[in-house]
């Protein structure tokens, strides 16, 4: 590389030279600007003592110290990719494709990254339509989960991923098998003739490619009516360091992360514990006991202070107010029509409406025996529960439950 | 009534004359002892007003005050079963059945009942076979649930219960249809071979009537292999107010209540919030999110921070130390076994794992660049990874994944 590169080349080429995470690079960045840490990381100009504190120091802010923050240590692995460096290719491949590199500073830039902080990514490569910018974080949920998941967990995905995309919120995955792939595809069929942004793909891999290959078709659709997102550039490979450093995209992007099916060890977990270090909320969606695929989800319950949730109204409480000011969450019916007869009574109207037979009529004496009360509260009680349409008496003044 | 009654026979005649939780009642007892209380109570002397000023003062302690905590008021509603009492009669009977009538102070009187305050249980008849006692409160899981439960909550209330009563706990429930006899029979049936008391159940009704009569056979085994309890005396009926306080004995009897199947309104979350008032630990078994009998679990785990649980190790957990002290606890198998190659390696091996072609041979070059690891690093990795049997190389010191 030779002369000076703008900002967005600089990121270009430092996305290609640093490893997702690497926090020693993330501190050069912070310590000299992306142009300058370029030059440094590729030793194109040699690093200063003051160079090395000022990273030392922007390391301790972090609270991160020790023999890792040695910029010469750094160096070494840097190294070897400094010849493979070629940001103008990268951003020539990626407008080639009809997409972009987004850098903090941007217009488009998501401020919920910056939660991230030091490890905020170093520029997002995007493929996509953003139409009026990427979405909301507060409008954003993660759905995520098991590549093999089950026809339940396909099914609870395909229900709330797609309530969620009709009613304006953006369907945040990885483009995995499973439950990120009906999460995805739930969100474009509920949105086929809505603008907006129904689902997003954050890739572990380079976009020049899709992966993984049998999703090919659903990651070309989201490039249409989506976005797909990756912080390495094109040509890169997607590894297992990769997978779980992108899984910290997706919790960032999003108000809330929901866990709809994971193994008791599973990479959606990793999801949710970044979910929850950076204070987002976090939903895991109980199944049967039985299921391994519920496993990793009752964990979360257990040992992760996640939410229970069951559709995609309790969904929505959890992103919070702010995602739901623009609407009414709708209740599930059988969460409202369970009202029972006696409700609202008080302690001695039910009791005296215990004590009212079905068939034969009472004396009142003989109710306020049976009821506990007294024969002036049975007389009261009596004339609240005949309001009430609950009492029936006969032409005696005896009474029975009213059928 | 006539002549000095003893401390069980009043008690005996006042679990008749009072509803369960009359909290007038159960202070006046507080106030001037049983035996006083039932002669005030029953008019047989007249209240005066110190009397009621030590009621009112007892039902301040307890933060209540008002209107209703008149004795006037109250005896107004004793009045008419006053001439029903007899003692004599109710303590004879429940001889007849092998049982008794336990009250405060009584070697077998639970201590954990006292947790109730005020609202302690007058006394509890009961029925069955104590042995060397009643069960250790810290011993004792209330598991509770629908009456309309499904396949699903049959059988993991099967596994739970059997589990439980077979590790030495006692299964406590409501001797209803549905989950509360599935853990009654499951608790027997664990523990056919055994001593102790498997199951206890608690009724809404005299114990001279096996209700529900469907429930007849397994009640019958019940008293002749564990125990059946009442605070209401033989004769008086079930009511939904007797069910409903009924509830508070099940869950301040127990360690742990654990809620198995409940529709989104059932009385097994009136048990749960009785548990969670007193402190005890509360417990929800998740189940598929479309099934209507799991709601009321659901909303456990989402509004009364119920703990979720999928087994009996994960409800032993709940009832403590001290419940679990006798024994390990076992673990599910998948929950063990899921253990990855990768487990333990640092993350510079990680990437360096990930870089390792499968079939053919990379160079340590190659390897550094594509790990984004120096040279040295490869160097080094590459050796732990070998001892840990996950890498292998050729003889031209070219590498690969060790298959």
């Amino acid at each position: 590389m030779t002369g000076a590169l703008s900002e967005r080349q600089s990121r270009a080429a430092l996305s290609r030279l640093f490893e997702p995470s690497d926090l020693v690079g993330m501190a050069l960045i912070r310590a000299v600007g992306a142009a300058d840490a370029l030059r440094l990381a590729t030793a194109e100009v040699p690093v200063s003592a003051a160079v090395q504190q000022l990273v030392t120091e922007v390391l301790a802010e972090h609270g991160l110290t020790g023999r890792r923050a040695l910029l010469s240590e750094s160096m070494d692995r840097w190294g070897p990719r400094v010849a493979d460096l070629a940001p103008q290719r990268d951003l020539e491949t990626i407008r080639r494709l009809g997409g972009t590199l987004l850098i903090p500073g941007d217009d488009l830039w998501p401020a919920a990254l910056e939660d991230l902080q030091l490890n905020t990514p170093i520029g997002l490569w995007a493929r996509g339509n953003p139409g009026d910018g990427l979405p909301r974080h507060e409008k954003t949920v993660a759905i995520v989960g098991s590549r093999d998941s089950t026809h339940y967990g396909a099914s609870v995905t395909g229900d709330i991923a797609g309530e969620l995309a009709g009613s304006g919120y953006t369907v945040m995955s990885g483009g995995a098998y499973g439950i990120d792939a009906h999460a995805h595809r739930a969100a474009l069929a509920a949105t086929a003739m809505e603008t907006g942004i129904p689902t997003i793909a954050v890739m572990a891999c380079g976009l020049d490619r899709f992966y993984p290959a049998g999703n090919e078709d659903l990651l070309r659709a989201i490039c249409e009516r989506g976005i797909v997102l990756a912080e390495v550039p094109p040509g890169v490979s997607p590894t297992r360091w990769r997978f779980l450093q992108r899984n910290r995209i997706i919790a960032a992007m999003s108000a809330a992360t929901v866990v709809v099916e994971a193994r008791w060890r599973s990479g959606a977990l990793n999801t949710a514990h970044h979910a929850a270090s950076l204070g987002r909320a976090l939903g895991a969606v109980p199944g049967p006991v039985h299921s391994a695929n519920s496993a990793g989800c009752h964990r979360l319950l257990r040992e992760a202070d996640a939410v229970c949730v069951t559709d995609a109204s309790e969904v929505k409480e959890l992103c919070g107010p702010m995602g739901q000011e623009l609407e009414e969450t709708r209740v599930a019916p059988e969460k409202v029509a369970e009202r029972a007869v006696h409700d609202g009574l008080c302690v001695e109207d039910l009791l005296l409406l215990d004590a009212l037979p079905i068939r034969v009529f009472s004396t009142r004496d003989k109710l306020a025996k049976v009821s506990g009360l007294s024969l002036q509260g049975v007389r009261v009680g009596l004339a609240r529960l005949e309001l009430a349409g609950l009492a029936a008496r006969n032409a005696s003044d005896e009474w029975r439950k009213n059928r």
